[in-house]
């Protein structure tokens, strides 16, 4: 029997059909075109899982059932998409409309992040772990818990986890959650680029010329990858920015792990594709700082490795 | 049938005997007498086991098993105690060691924080709450997570929901735990009485005297009861701590709220004696900053009802 995983994204919807183990058999996308109506979304949804089974040769009979991951806050229980903002749902009753549209009766449906959570989880860099944290860093800084290979998304509703969204400094940067000082302020993608732009601000106005002014875009801005590039290659203003970034990213995940000591912490998203550059000093200062130092049995700290299959694959896996 | 709860201290040893919906039946303690072999410890924790079913009328063959409360680190797989300061223990085996002591033979044991928050969330102020939060303000800041009726209490070790202990102000004061900045050196009652004694010290070199003055004890400390009891009867300079101690007291509970979403976040410790005047203002903060503002399932924030009773009773739900 096989599953299959929908990840719907505000640019595509992704979908893969899994086999037993996990792999994916079948990979396909479509454009999301994420303004018009979601109801015909879910029917490119439904119309890409039919053809990509259609071609692998694989009858629905063979198909257990659908997960989908789609962003914003969403019922598991109810299958509503009870809020998203990237492509614009209220109280979406997302799993019957798919119904609808496919021959595929049961589907199953959880929020983006903690989908990708649980491929990683499952069959990913956090594959075996009993309680399993991933923290994405990309425009925002997004968490998603695993506990004994299900997705932990809060108690008195669905918007738990929301690991970005802790103060770290307070009365610190605005955050876009409308506090301050937030996790998600310091140590987002979005954060460093910000993080990079202001030290060049600075050695600008001192007379500096860094390695970094001379990858700045033409439009003025700087990508997250810059510090680290520029680092790389020896300038010393770049790892400042790099170890001010690590120093907060460092901060959150201890606190992270003081909470929930979990067997394996995955960094996803972007800025993990530093591998090394960024895991060495930050392993360095959590095992130093976290409350359990001196207990032999400690979180592991490791980077991602399913990269955009995560979604599909922990989607494909909502039902097991 | 019945249960029995052991809650072991620095200073006593207190013990309840269980009816099946919770209410205490039979209770008595003796002094700990913390600094002796831990093994004199546990036999005295069986013979109050005994001589209060003894008074009770409550042969053994009527008590289901004895839960353990104990101070530090515990593997409630093997019922050792992994480390504990309070009451010097090493890889102590207490289970064992109570059962060669006691005719009973079934012993659960959990961490004391951990046992008070499943008390509260079975029997007092967060009855009924799937998700349940317990947040002890007294001489650090305790946590615990009840999760479906069970102590969630890490995963990699037994170490977890160390809430206190992760940073809200990157850089600030020093903690305990050997970061700076975390919530517990903002948020505990000494936390509390450290910043009014500081405010005192500021008025004194203003030439002002506040309420507060009066308040101090012969050797120059202050309670935390002080700030709220000053600002109680007007006093200016008592609220403006209060205030202070309020704010970071709201931004630690609103990262956990976004965090966990619990359907009950339960006060306890020393300083939730001070009611409204304490929740009042908080919950305002809270609800205001808090990521799901506007979803209408919203975590509940109470104080706790159990008192000393919750370590008891949440020991004498071990094995539920």
């Amino acid at each position: 029997m096989y599953t299959v995983g929908v990840d719907l994204g505000g640019t595509n919807i992704a979908v893969g059909i899994c086999d037993e183990k996990l792999n994916i058999v079948a990979k396909g996308s479509v454009p999301t075109l994420a303004a018009r109506d979601p109801e015909l979304i879910v029917k490119d949804m439904s119309d890409l899982v039919g053809s990509l089974a259609e071609n692998a040769g694989i009858p629905y009979s063979e198909i257990s059932y659908v997960g989908i991951a789609a962003p914003g806050s969403i019922n598991s229980d109810t299958g509503v998409v009870e809020y998203s903002n990237n492509i614009q749902m209220s109280n979406f009753p997302m799993c019957e409309i798919f119904k609808k549209y496919s021959p595929i009766k049961t589907v199953y449906i959880a929020n983006d992040a903690n989908a990708a959570a649980l491929g990683e989880a499952l069959a990913g860099a956090a594959k075996g772990a009993g309680v399993a944290l991933m923290i994405t860093l990309g425009t925002g800084v997004g968490g998603g818990v695993i506990m004994n290979g299900k997705i932990f998304a809060g108690g008195v509703n669905y918007s738990g986890t929301e690991l970005g969204h802790t103060v770290l400094v307070a009365g610190g940067r605005q955050c876009t959650c409308g506090r301050r000082g937030c996790w998600e302020a310091y140590s987002s993608a979005t954060a460093l680029s910000r993080m990079t732009k202001e030290k060049m601000t600075e050695l600008s106005l001192k007379g500096i010329t860094s390695l970094m002014h001379s990858m700045e875009k033409p439009d003025g801005s700087v990508s997250a990858r810059v510090p680290f590039a520029a680092m790389k290659q020896g300038d010393p203003y770049a790892k400042e920015v790099c170890d001010e970034y690590i120093r907060y990213l460092a901060e959150g995940i201890t606190n992270m792990i003081n909470i929930f000591q979990p067997h394996v912490l995955c960094i996803g998203g972007g800025v993990c594709n530093e591998k090394e550059y960024l895991t060495k000093p930050l392993i360095e200062i959590v095992e130093r700082d976290q409350y359990t130092r001196t207990n032999p049995n400690k979180a592991k700290i490791v980077t991602a490795t399913l990269g955009n299959d995560a979604g599909i694959i922990g989607a494909a896996s909502l039902g097991k």
